[in-house]
């Protein structure tokens, strides 16, 4: 339980330093032990109070550990699991915060049994295109969603991972972990792909760009704004979610070629349709409840 | 010039009741003349000062007055440029909010000639997918970029018409009305449309609606916010600016089947240069300016 543990926190940047930062100021654990390869990020998170401790090796931060999350690029994560759960202690809960959760889990779940470690994935629906220990926020994870999978996983471990989420705000859904990585490939890696792609187009040209700028609105700037994300980070989410990725992009694809049909054919009725689908398949997912959208 | 005279505001809807608004709370407008369909919307805007009065009928509150801006859907602008030109003061002012300017100004410049009033297209960059009177604000157009159009249009005319702008806080941009919409087909309508078929991929398979919509988080929410907006008024849009439009679904297309071939091939080296081109694009269009995005 983490009110009564230590809980490991393996990567410093946006989602483990809010991780941490909430734990701490809500005195969700016991004690916080923090690891970063960067000295600079280790005195900061210790001189804000993050952290009770932190260190440079990961198998160092999670000795002992009651809980350990890794809070790594999703292809580093199998990796550091690999590390941490040999160390941590014998039924110890280990968590990640990865985007996509197959790939990670199938790559991590026999060294966590070899171990004697409970291994369940987990995405907290949280963050932005701000990266860094400098951007966390005690706050990220107020009344996000947070996805605990259930692949391979009891109910006690489940009860754990769960408990970590709500004790930082977080709301929590189970599902497996292909169920997730097909949903978010919808809902989170789609509208990533498709912003970069949009910029992408209305950048071309670059001795416009100065002129083309004046005409870029609020609209462009939220339509666009997870496309500043890091290329790296979103590589690696690509890579390990390519099947349901591509599904999604096929779709988009098919979608425009109704579109630019219905254009060139002067059928703008269709085109009515089509925006109309768009804006009530929005409405749907978004259960109504959608602050400051449709009236 | 504003100040001096009495400004029609042909349609009490998001933008024209925030240019109403605006306007008399800033004491921009010797007199505001408000003019709408519906009663309702008519009593609000002199109940809460937006007007000195308002009429159901277009001609009625252009009659004499100095300025007149059309704040009307796309497709019904032209019309009612042919009902005010004739009744207002001659040698007014008549400008319009329209998204799209060409088509606008090629339907509407006999009209403007023949009474004798300058007309100036315009199109301030503000607004969101909300809609109707009851979402106007007085700050809409703080801080917003205006485009004023150039076409057969005379320095004196010009002046005016950004002095309009300029009065309720936007800064103002010129430029001929082709390069506007060539230009906001990248920055505006590029991105709607990405928006809406983002959104209805997303959304496909309602029976799932539920567990996928507990997976969107703010990255989606901003993503496909614009797709909120009215399918009415965006076919419009859409059909008034259709060339333009067309060449950069082209575009997004060729994007998409780039990066769709990169994925199946396993190339993400590329898949990363693709998101780097998008993020490098964004900052470009937008002068590294823009706040809560790339640290």
């Amino acid at each position: 339980m983490p009110g009564d543990g230590t809980v490991a926190v393996i990567g410093l940047g946006l989602m483990g330093g809010s991780l941490a930062l909430a734990l701490r100021r809500r005195g969700a654990a016991a004690r916080v032990v923090g690891c970063s390869r960067r000295e600079e990020v280790r005195r900061a998170a210790i001189e804000n109070g993050a952290v009770d401790w932190a260190v440079e090796r990961p198998d160092l931060a999670a000795d002992g550990a009651d809980v350990v999350v890794v809070c790594a690029p999703v292809s580093r994560i199998p990796q550091l699991v690999m590390r941490v759960a040999p160390v941590a202690r014998k039924g110890a809960l280990v968590t990640d915060v990865g985007s996509t959760k197959r790939w990670i889990l199938e790559r991590s779940a026999q060294a966590a049994q070899a171990a004697g470690v409970a291994l369940v994935g987990s995405h907290p629906i949280a963050g932005s295109e701000q990266q860094g220990f400098e951007a966390a926020r005690e706050d990220l994870y107020e009344g996000a969603v947070a996805v605990v999978t259930t692949d391979g996983a009891g109910e006690a471990d489940l009860a754990r991972a769960e408990r970590l989420w709500t004790s930082v705000g977080a709301r929590v859904v189970r599902m497996t972990a292909a169920e997730h990585d097909r949903w978010i490939a919808r809902t989170s890696h789609l509208p990533h792909l498709a912003a970069a792609l949009v910029a992408r187009c209305a950048a071309r040209d670059g001795d416009d760009a100065r002129r083309v700028g004046l005409l870029c609105g609020p609209g462009f700037r939220d339509t666009t704004r997870v496309a500043g994300g890091s290329p790296d980070l979103w590589r690696d989410i690509v890579e390990t979610n390519r099947d349901s990725i591509a599904a999604e992009l096929d779709c988009l694809a098919a979608g425009l070629q109704e579109l630019s049909a219905a254009i060139r054919e002067g059928t703008f009725a269709k085109v009515r349709e089509l925006l109309e689908e768009g804006r009530r398949g929005r409405a749907e997912l978004l259960g109504g409840g959608d602050p400051g959208a449709e009236e």
